[in-house]
């Protein structure tokens, strides 16, 4: 009989039940993830042993496209920056605004809407947490570089009692961690606990605020770092801290780095980011199979690089040798500068035979950077002022990039960013309000609505 | 009282009436369409007078992507002639088959359902009416040049008593009029009506069967075209004729020429296309209106070029340059071949100011292709016939579309086709089912299934 109950518990109360449950809004921002990068993950992904082409979580739940110009001072083509306001306020902005129109005034994000009525809010980024993208949902700020202001705007805002982050993890320590001042301490002062490994991620239990910075600066690529799947890794920490909350929580997710490895036409590192994003989302489907009333949408601010899925008119994209790879070009550049490298050896950090004239660019890649760098040290001192010297792994990168980008047939035209349309995902309560065309700055204000919707309704 | 009727006419028995009107349903086809194009377009049709950035048709109607890859023979980068098969009969098959699957078996288009059904069918389209995607709906051929044998199978199924068209109309006199067949007048002595100017379409009145062939292969571009929406021209004459129909229609429309100016890396032409394109979309969404019963899915079968709107780092696009072009890049390469001419005259060909630096480098090119011409003349007969004749305004349209894609800040990363996924546009009735992610057989495989329900359900 009491299984009997039990059931009929999940049919009828229970079901009323889950729906008192508050709401919840994840807000997923893919940097730089165009169309050509969701089409590439699928190929990428694609099992070759089968006959069919498996279909990704972003097909599953993609529902429309969004348009990412900016204000027509900056044309149409945004930055990161306007990008995030416009997915943050539901306000066209320059390029380089963090939180502010045009007349460079202050505009309320969705976060601190979701803060002002109660909610718990948080941002989980690849960034460092000041990145332009993070920092237009927590700060007000006319100029995305000012790093060390942002930072700071985290803390005093904090200490003014406007609390912005209730879980905040991310890269960062040396705009926390700074001669002039000691943002770290002045949050732990405050009862923010504080972490800097992924491994402590686990001893933050049930607890907020937290502040977890795991790097310098950005989080390592994805290829190269300890837990290639980090995003997903903090997500559901995230989302472990801020669950079964009275009124709910708004978290935005970003993927910073695929904008990242846009810019530097490093296609194995993109598809490696991507991969991160999609185990992220994987989650995250399984976290709202768990809490209905929590919505996630995906999109992305802008495409980067003018990433194409072949090129030079061969009709052939062929991603099975960047699934193979096992660190990024950068650092496969380091280490092979570092000593000397039979074809054996650059077959290995590639995962794959190399042809001989690779093994041979790669040769010559090398000995050309370290001449470049000999000159430059013979330099006089004046002459060293007036020059710049060579960044040896960078020129190594740049070739080993070469080498990808044709055994894949991958195509770029830009290091910077490109105007075209991005995907829009969405899965969880209310994903159908995100269907069809829609422009950057209505996703904030449908976001905007419900929040308000919630609100209102719980009150 | 009879105004009270009317009124409740309109409430009840006429929208009862409504439900029995036939089925209609319209797939148009853009090629080459990927989303930098539908993206693209926004900005080349925004009025920079006004604030807001104004949505297109493509927006309004905008429900979901589709994916394009072929047969895992041919990898994952389709070209026409499998992307049509796909879309025409839900069957993934080799680059180059034309309605036949990897086996080179013939396989069921969704037109030759329709007209099975008793429905009347069309195609129209701006290359030539035996080209990959038409004839992927009207013909099987296992290889899509053999142009002759795919237009000699249009009349020989007809002679043989299976019609594949009521209505066709595009490009194609040297196919239709040859010397080993005269095709034309094999379908006029078997009451098809002839037309072979635009003009002429309205004499057709309300009858068909009807063959319009306006150009000897592909229609002009849309740029130098008599009329620059002739692909909106054709397809009001097409449902005018098709419409009212006791069984309904099914009509491919087709804007082929999209897929060419990106293949020759011409953003002029790509955008007048477009604009052709939105102008049909447009004319349907009234022909939707006043008839509710047609279905009108618009998709790309890829896209091409690589076109990114923006490149080189920067970011900008800057489509009014390209807006205010009065012909195509080739045809203003001949119109300078064929005289000198000034820096006012240059100006007004490209109807803006060119730069001091511009009209020097067309000065320069014609001087360079003139030469490569007079160089080639002066070789033995022998030596020529190893060599190529230099293709002069070929030359110089090539430094033509590269002063509009630095004006304007385009990038291309390709002569051939990538594989991106595109954007699916869906009004009128059961829109609705083409909403998120699909296939590219999938739309086929959906369109079977609304020609198998309305004609049951008819029966
Ligand atoms: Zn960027
Ligand atoms: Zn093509």
């Amino acid at each position: 009989m009491r299984k009997l109950l039990s059931s009929l518990c999940v049919l009828a109360a229970c079901s009323a039940a889950a729906k008192e449950q508050p709401h919840n809004i994840i807000m997923v921002i893919a940097d730089g993830m165009g169309p050509a990068y969701t089409t590439g993950y699928r190929y990428y992904n694609d099992d070759p042993s089968t006959k069919a082409v498996e279909s990704t979580i972003f097909d599953k739940y993609l529902v429309g496209m969004s348009s990412t110009y900016p204000a027509p001072v900056s044309g149409y083509v945004t930055d990161s920056a306007a990008g995030a306001t416009a997915l943050s306020a539901g306000v066209k902005t320059y390029n380089g605004a963090i939180g502010m129109d045009v007349n460079k005034q202050p505009v309320e994000s969705v976060l601190e809407r979701a803060k002002h009525y109660g909610m718990k809010t948080g941002a989980v980024v690849t960034s460092q947490v000041n990145h332009a993208t993070p920092a237009s949902y927590l700060a007000h700020n006319e100029y995305r570089r000012n790093y060390n202001e942002i930072a700071d705007s985290y803390v005093d805002d904090r200490i003014k009692g406007k609390i912005k982050f209730d879980v905040l993890f991310g890269g960062g320590w040396q705009y926390f961690i700074r001669d002039d001042r000691q943002l770290v301490e002045e949050l732990t002062s405050k009862g923010v606990q504080y972490i800097d490994t992924y491994q402590q991620l686990s001893d933050l239990h049930n607890k907020q605020p937290a502040l977890g910075l795991f790097a310098d600066v950005g989080l390592p690529h994805a290829l190269d770092d300890t837990d290639r799947h980090r995003l997903s890794t903090m997500t559901k920490a995230a989302t472990n801290l801020l669950a079964n909350q009275d009124k709910g929580y708004f978290l935005l997710v970003e993927a910073s780095q695929i904008d990242w490895a846009g810019h530097s036409n490093d296609i194995s590192a993109a598809m490696a980011e991507m991969d991160d994003l999609a185990k992220t989302i994987e989650y995250l489907e399984g976290y709202v199979s768990k809490h209905p009333n929590t919505t996630v949408i995906l999109t992305a601010d802008h495409s980067t690089g003018g990433l194409t899925l072949a090129a030079q008119g061969e009709y052939k994209w062929q991603p099975d040798v960047l699934k193979k790879q096992l660190h990024s070009p950068g650092h496969i550049a380091k280490l092979l500068l570092e000593k000397s490298f039979s074809k054996q050896q650059a077959d290995e950090l590639f995962n794959l035979a190399l042809t001989q004239a690779e093994y041979d660019a790669l040769l010559k890649a090398k000995v050309d950077a370290e001449q470049k760098l000999i000159a430059y040290e013979q330099l006089s001192k004046e002459e060293q002022g007036k020059a710049r010297m060579p960044n040896t792994s960078r020129l190594v990168a740049k070739i080993i990039k070469k080498l990808l980008d044709t055994r894949s047939n991958t195509g770029w035209t830009s290091g910077g960013h490109t105007a075209i349309d991005v995907p829009v995902i969405a899965l969880g309560k209310y994903a159908e309000k995100f269907a069809g065309h829609q422009d950057n700055t209505q996703i904030a204000k449908k976001v905007f609505k419900l929040l308000d919707k919630y609100n209102k309704s719980s009150k």
